[in-house]
Order: C-alpha cells, then structure tokens, then sequence
C-alpha cells in the first residue's frame, strides 16, 4: 500500500521481500513523484521521455496498452488488426528501459489542493471492496484525452458506432459483415437489402474520411466479391456539416478528395447537420436546401466532434475552470490556477497570449527614446526580442513581412512613427494569426515530449533560467514556452490513394503519396514488434484479402 | 425467397438480374438439395468434397467462418491469433471451386416428416419479424458439433470459461491479463494476489493439458518478465477426475506429460472431480483421500465434457432417440429412424454393428458343409469375408491373430470344431475391440470426406453396388461404410516439448516432437491464408514475445 502513501512517509513491513521492495521505494521517496493519468500519445511521449532517475513515475490508465490511433479506421475492415498497432504499456516502459510503475485503473477524481489522484479499478476483475487507492503526487500529468462530443443529438449514443478505441472498430467490423450476411438472407426483402447495405459515416474530417474510404475498399475489392449478392445494394454516405470535407487541410486536398470520393461513387453530402438517429434511419438538415431528409442505413459510424471525459469536468468544476470543453493551459502546459498539474492532448488547450493584452508593457519597451512614437527600427526591434514568447509574431512576419503588415497605415512603411492606438491595431492584426492547436495525436505527442524535457532540467533552469524575458517582471521564464511544430498531415483516400500536405505550401495527392503513407506509418510506430505487424498486415491483406469472418 | 420454397417450385420475379437468378434456380431445381448444418471440421469436409453440379448445396450456420479447433489453446494466450485460424466459409466455397451457397442463420428445428429446416437468424443484425425462413432438403447433413458439458456442475456456467470458440479464448486472455493488473494494484492484499494469480483447468484431456501447458509458458515466458512483482505468486493447477491425464493417450504419453508438468510446476490433481464453483473458489472431491477441498482462483477454465446442442436434442425426440447424447447414425452416417438425414462429426454417434448380433446369419454363412460346426478353415473364411462390414474383426486380427483367439478353446487352434456357443463366445471377444469413435476434429473431418464422396457417387452405386454383402439380405449394400483411419494424436507439453502417437505403437515426445508438430499442424491448415498466417504468428511469438495488451 506504499503507493497510497505520501511519498514522505512509510511505514515498516515485514519479510524479505517486502523489505526490499520497501527499501527501494524508501530510498526512491526522496524523488518527486510524478502521476501520468492516461496511456495514450500524450502519456507515453512523457513517459519515454522522463528520466526516472529524477522522479517516481507512475503510470494510471484503465487501457494497459497504447494505441497507434492513426491507423484505426484500418482495423474496422482489417487491413489492420488491433494487436498490430497497440503496444503494452509495460512492454513500453521496458523498452525505454524505464523504471516507471504501471497501475491499470481509472483516476476517478484529483484533488488539487491535497496533490492528489483518486484511482479506482473499473475492469471486470477486480476485487471487492478494496477497488480503489488513492495516489499523491508532486507533478500530475492529465492525458486522458477526449470522449466522442454527440453535440446532444438524440439518438447517437444509442445507435451509432464510435471510432475511438479497438473495441470500437471490433465492433463496426463485425456489425458490417453482419448486414451483409443478413442481406444474404432469403426471408430478407429488396428494401431491407437496400437498407441493411447503406453504411453512413457521419463527419468529414480525416478520421472520417478514412473510414468511408477504407470501407469503401473492403466492400470494392472483397466483400463484392464473396457476397455477389449484395454488389447491386451497397452504398456508402458521408455526412459533413462543413461545407466541404477535410476542412483542416488544404483546400486542393479538399478538392481532391471530393472528387476522388464521387468518382468512386461514395455519396458526399456537405453542409448537412445530423438532427436524429434511430435503429434504422439517420435524419440530416441540409443548411443548403433548407429541408429535412432521412436516409435508411445498415450501420452508422460516428467521427466526429470532441467531448469532456468526467473526471476532466470534475477537475475544472474544481479550480474555476466550468465552461470549458478542455482544461486550459498556460504556454508551458500548465493547467491555469493549479499548484503542480500539467495537462496534455486532447483534454487540454493551450492558452496562447495575445500581443494586444501586453500593449502597455510591449509599447514601453519598444519605444527606447520615450518620445510616445514608435519608429520602423524600433518596432522591428521589439517584435525581434518577444517572438519566442509570441510565436504569432513569426508565422505572421514569415508569412507576410513587416512591410506588409505597416502597409495600412503609410505608403512608405520605413518612414512611419506609431502612436499606441496604430501599435495597438498592428497588433491584433499579428494576433489574428493565433490558432487553437488542433486535437491529433502529433500535439499531443509534441506536448509529451516537452513537458518529459522541461521537468528533467526543471533543477537545471531553477538555477540557470533558459526562457524567454518575462514581459510584466524581472528578469527570464524557467524554461521555453512549448512551441509547436507541424510537421503536415495525411490522410488516405481509398482505392490506393493518399493525400498529404507539408509544411512549405507543399501539397500531393495520389498513389505515390499512398506509398509516402505507408512508409511514414510504418516508420512512427512505436516498437519494432508493431512496426513488423503492420508491414506483414499491409502484405496480408494485399496478397489475400481482407478477412471476413464474423467475430 | 426462393430458397424457403421447395426445390421443385418457383415463382416468376421481374428484373433483369432477377430473372437471371431465377432462371439459375430454376435450372438447379432439378438437381437435388443437400442443406449442411454447421461450419466446423464435418460440415466443411462435405462441402469441399460435395460435387455442386450435382446437388444443390447449402450451408446453414451461425458462425460464418471455420475454426482450426486444435489451435484455440493458443489464442487463449496469444500464440496464435484468432484470425489466423479461421477462415471464411464464403472464402472456403470460392477456393473449393464450389458453387454452395452460406446462409448465416441457426437452425432452430428439423422437421424430418416434412424434410425442412427452420433457420433464423440469431446475430444481432436480422430484420425484425423477418429472421427466420424454412429450408426445404433432399439429403441433411447435421453436423453442428456439440455444446461444453457441464455435468449439471452447479456454478460452472456462471463463473467458469469455456473452449470452444474464438469468443471464449478472448475473454481467457482478456482476464488472465486483468487477473496480472488487479494483482498489482496497491489496493491488492498479498492473500488475494494468490487467488488472483492462481489459475485452475478443469479436464486432463488434450484441450485441458495443451491450455494448461500454454498457460503456464505465458506466465513464465512473458508476463513474469512485464509483472515482476507477481512472479512468486502465480500458479497453474489442472484437476482431472480419471486418475491419470491424457487417458486417452498411450500410458507412455501420460506419464511424460505427468511427469514434464511437475517438472513445469504445474499443479496436476488427478482423481478429483469439481462438485462446486463459485466465483473466487472451486470445491473439489478427492476420490482418494476421501475429502472436499476448496481452491480459491483468479480464472477457471473448464475444458472436459460434451454436451448436447438443443437442435440436436429437439431432432432426437422426434425420432425416437431421446435419451441418448448424440444422434446414433449407421455406418452409413445415415441417422437411425430418419430419411435422408446424416450426422456428423460431435453430435452424432456411429453405431458399430456388433458380430454376436449376426451370430446365427454368419454361422450360417461360415458352415458351407452344414455339419453345425466350425473347422479353422471355414472360420478364417467367414471372417475375411464380413471384415469389411465388421472392422473389429480387422482389428482384433492384425492385433492378435486368429490362432491367440482360439488359444481358449483349443491346444492347436488349427484342429479346432466350433459349434454355435464357442462361435458366439469368440465373436463377443471380437466384438470388445469394438471401441466408439472419439470427438475428434480427425473424425469428424473425416466423416464429412466419406459423405461427400458417398453422395457424389450414389447414381452410380444404384447401378453397380459396391458395398460389403448383406449379412442378413441378397446382395450387396450400395457403399462401402463409413471407417474411422486413425493417423494419430499430438498434444503440446508446453516449454517448447510435444508428445504424439502415431499409429503402429509409435509413441515419441519432447522437442523434436515440438517440430513434427509445427509442421504437420501448418500443413493441415485449411488455406495458404491461414497456413501463411498461423506460422508468421508463431515467429511472432518466438520474436516478440506474447501480447499482454488487454482488449
């Protein structure tokens, strides 16, 4: 029961054993302890990365395995399996050659003010009555991640499918092959066939996307094939709300994948919003038409949106935080008004500070010879020394240039002088460059990564202080702010087909981008084990087929 | 619908592709129907083997897909996985150049007056008031295997898991991990880690001792090494209430593997048989000490007894069978009391006709003098003469001999007279050879072979007989009977060791044995899929290790 202990204290147990074990954790108690709540990117990056010589870490999560997510919607038709693109938690922390703790339980609840984790077992096996323990910590890291955000449509919960976990995609792979075998049934009428074939996926972005494009394959190229039955019946839907699908990337790659979607007659229905859902018929909102419609489906799956997961609300209902959807950070993954708690991926959001509240402070410094103006050199200089801490300063200057941005307010943007009102407006103008990060595995993994770095030099940078210089004190932050960094993204389009957009403007859809795919995936695995898994599952399911057995 | 019609009839559809099909089926309709129920070992045998430009052929089964049933001790603990084992039955038809068709559905009854099987759909996607349709047969195949005996066990059912499918190695895997997880929570007392970490098989018979033995390889080999402070408390005991294991095996086998489990420290309990099973304890009767002892464990598994599945019990009241275990079929497969109905594999019996029964009909046959006795001679004659019909007495022969049979009536056996009783006297004794067939997948499988060829060459053996010669008619029977060739058994031992017995007194066991069995298990594999896949998994094992991920 050590665990449930503060790490200060410790009470003698006997036999040999226990004595050891005791010992070492006696001597490991004058570590900080740090509490990882998740097993998912954002929690594995921290814990490869932390140097358990400096810290206790214990890992809690109810998933004892970690789940290579971008390649999910392969695993609902079987290019895929599950096994192939998880790894063991504690396989994981051998393979860092960690000296992390695992425990497979939920946190149910954290205590801000005592440091604490309440954690409870929620699996099948569990033992009565002492199911729960509680777990002090010095550093608690939240990454949890998200749950699918129904947006309160009725019907959702109950009767659409979800794409988050393995069982999800288990589940979708067996209820699939099911309609057509029921389909296949003589007692079953043409207008049932036509129905239990129908298969709506609800949300275009990539995860969407992918599985109407993976499951349009599955149907093409084997179910076709060993239902001959059903080839006139099938059909595939994707319902999006936007009013174009892949809305986060670029807009060629949209283009391209509307069209590439119609020419393998996958039904694209943009700028339509999902109001209800039952056992049989989805009803849409076609914002274009203005007019309801409702569309008769074997098997929906539900891709999109983001929601809070419980113990995320509790925590934010606790320090002030209750209107949010994810706990809100500041730059240095911090959770806003806690002592100690960090938050990552998912479940969180990084504040980014804009210029404009800094006015005062950012005007005093800029203007040097305190004449109330600001000139060119001067306002260059200044947004020079606070891009590290205002990283929209960069992406707007790279983008567009001081000179363009000074274009409004005179021909010649090297002559000009601003007062603080034009200082002002200049700024929010850089400011409209601040863009929430997005909710994909590449943050919260980046955030991971980071946060392992920042607590390992945490000593370190307590001494000699490596941060930006602070804007309303003295002197520097600790460490930098985390700062990141995209790297572009794919997303598979069916048939042998993959976009991908790179940082640079540079865009490629295509077959030969599917072959970048392939070797991209294989390559981010995160052991040997699974990287050899799904390069032999690739080579399965291209040399026989994907399996259609019902289980 | 037209399959819910007899084959005789057919009504006029409109449609092109429609027309097309009923046209199709119409020109089937000619051909006699042959429905196979089950996707198992007998009921895929028959459908390889069945000639469809023939008969009209059609598999009725809830599971869609085959199961190499040998293996599903290893999916228990990740050895191999499921998919790796199973294939389609709608792949099977295609490679087998068949042309029967799958119906995913139960049969719920048989109505052998009618000659019509009631099937429904039991997955849980059918189409409400629409799941069930009736099946019309010439010939019916039941080969739908047989269910987990519990032998009315209280609590078996509730807290114990079974083997027999996909669907319950999972779940074994799943809790055997979780038993490791709950173990190494802090909230765990010492007290229950052992219960947790003790696991109990229940039946000594190849499934128990192959699971047991993987088992105890999964602990040591894998999860030992990710759960360290579990280690000294895990422990694998298998009950069995013969009193020894392996009793079907040569006595040589069994005590190797008695003697290799101790080795191992794998509990073996032999003569105790479970009176009771909760969900933390198992209450044993030990036959020799003469007393109950409880066992408390994490997970049991029950791997002994073979119950009766209710279609089977349903169809065996119907006919007059009811109190028996499984169908009683000729050595024909023909099921007693029934019009062209067959049953295979697990849920039926061959009764194997006895030669006392004949006594008076072969001692006639035998006295060509009819001077009411026996020479040595005519004895000899008569009996390779009925050893077709009668395969005890190829049996006892090649065993022992016709001169040891007779040591008990005469000094010189070749000087021997028999009147009527000494006859009868010595065919008893041949008739105790008779033995009936075990539950086997080897049986089973080859029953289905027999059946197909039977049906596919009935037009012929209507014309030309070619069966053994009545004993108590004219002429000959029209086919050869039904004979169970036995080409021997394997059983894994666990720490890379094996044990077989080929026929010929052949009996070896160990490592090499361990790589007989790697390949003739891969050669018997049903497809180049499955084959490719079954020894990529066994790489895997060997490479990486056993998964522990628990979904």
């Amino acid at each position: 029961m050590a665990l449930a202990d503060a790490p200060q204290k410790s009470s003698p147990v006997e036999g040999t054993v226990q004595q050891a074990q005791e010992q070492a954790e006696k001597s490991e108690d004058r570590k900080k302890r740090v509490v990882i709540l998740g097993s998912g990117w954002g929690a594995t990056a921290v814990m490869q990365g932390l140097d358990t010589s400096l810290y206790e870490t214990i890992i809690v999560s109810p998933r004892n395995y970690f789940l290579f997510t971008p390649l999910l919607p392969g695993v609902c038709v079987g290019t895929v399996e599950g096994r192939s693109i998880s790894e063991a938690v504690r396989k994981m922390i051998v393979n860092a050659k960690s000296s992390a703790k695992y425990q497979e339980a939920e946190a149910i609840s954290i205590d801000p003010k005592n440091q604490q984790v309440l954690c409870k077992d929620t699996s099948a096996i569990s033992v009565t009555g002492k199911d729960s323990f509680a777990l002090d910590y010095d550093y608690l890291v939240v990454a949890v991640g998200a749950e699918t955000n129904t947006f309160g449509t009725p019907g959702v919960k109950e009767h659409a499918y979800f794409l988050k976990e393995i069982d999800d995609a288990d589940k979708i792979r067996e209820k699939v092959i099911d309609c057509f075998e029921t389909a296949c049934l003589p007692s079953t009428t043409e207008e049932e066939k036509r129905r239990l074939l129908h298969f709506i996926v609800v949300g275009g972005g990539p995860t969407g996307c992918e599985f109407a494009a993976e499951l349009h394959d599955l149907v093409e190229e084997d179910l076709k094939r060993l239902y001959p039955e059903c080839a006139p019946y099938t059909k595939v839907t994707l319902v999006q709300s936007a009013d174009h699908i892949l809305n986060t990337f670029d807009q060629r790659i949209s283009d391209y994948a509307t069209k590439h979607f119609l020419r393998s007659d996958i039904n694209v229905k943009v700028s339509c919003r999902v109001i209800n859902v039952t056992d049989r018929t989805l009803t849409i909102w076609d914002k274009w038409k203005k007019q309801k419609e409702e569309l008769e489906f074997g098997v929906t799956v539900w891709a999109t949106g983001i929601g809070t997961r419980p113990l995320v609300s509790d925590l934010m209902e606790k320090i002030g935080q209750s209107d949010r959807r994810a706990l809100l950070t500041d730059e240095w993954l911090r959770v806003k008004g806690t002592q100690g708690i960090y938050a990552i991926g998912d479940c969180a959001t990084v504040q980014q500070r804009s210029l404009v509240e800094d006015v005062t402070y950012l005007f005093k410094l800029a203007d040097k010879d305190g004449d109330g103006k600001l000139t060119y050199d001067e306002l260059a200089k200044v947004l020079s020394e606070v891009k590290e801490r205002f990283p929209q300063v960069e992406h707007h200057l790279s983008k567009s240039g001081l000179r363009i941005l000074l274009h409004d307010f005179a021909e010649d943007p090297s002559k000009i002088t601003l007062d603080i009102d034009a200082f002002t407006k200049a700024l929010s103008k850089i400011d409209s460059q601040v863009k929430a990060l997005p909710a994909t595995a590449q943050v919260a993994s980046q955030e991971g990564t980071y946060l392992a770095k920042a607590l390992n030099h945490m000593a370190e940078r307590n001494i000699v202080p490596e941060g930006p210089m602070r804007i309303r004190g003295e002197g520097r932050h600790l460490c930098h702010p985390f700062r990141y960094k995209h790297f572009g993204q794919f997303t598979t389009l069916g048939g042998g087909e993959a976009s991908v957009e790179l940082p640079g403007d540079w865009v490629s859809s295509g077959r030969s981008t599917m072959w970048l795919w392939y070797s991209v995936y294989a390559s981010k695995q995160v052991s040997w084990r699974t990287r050899c898994l799904v390069v032999m599952d690739w080579m399965k399911a291209a040399l026989f087929g994907r399996d259609s057995s019902r289980m």
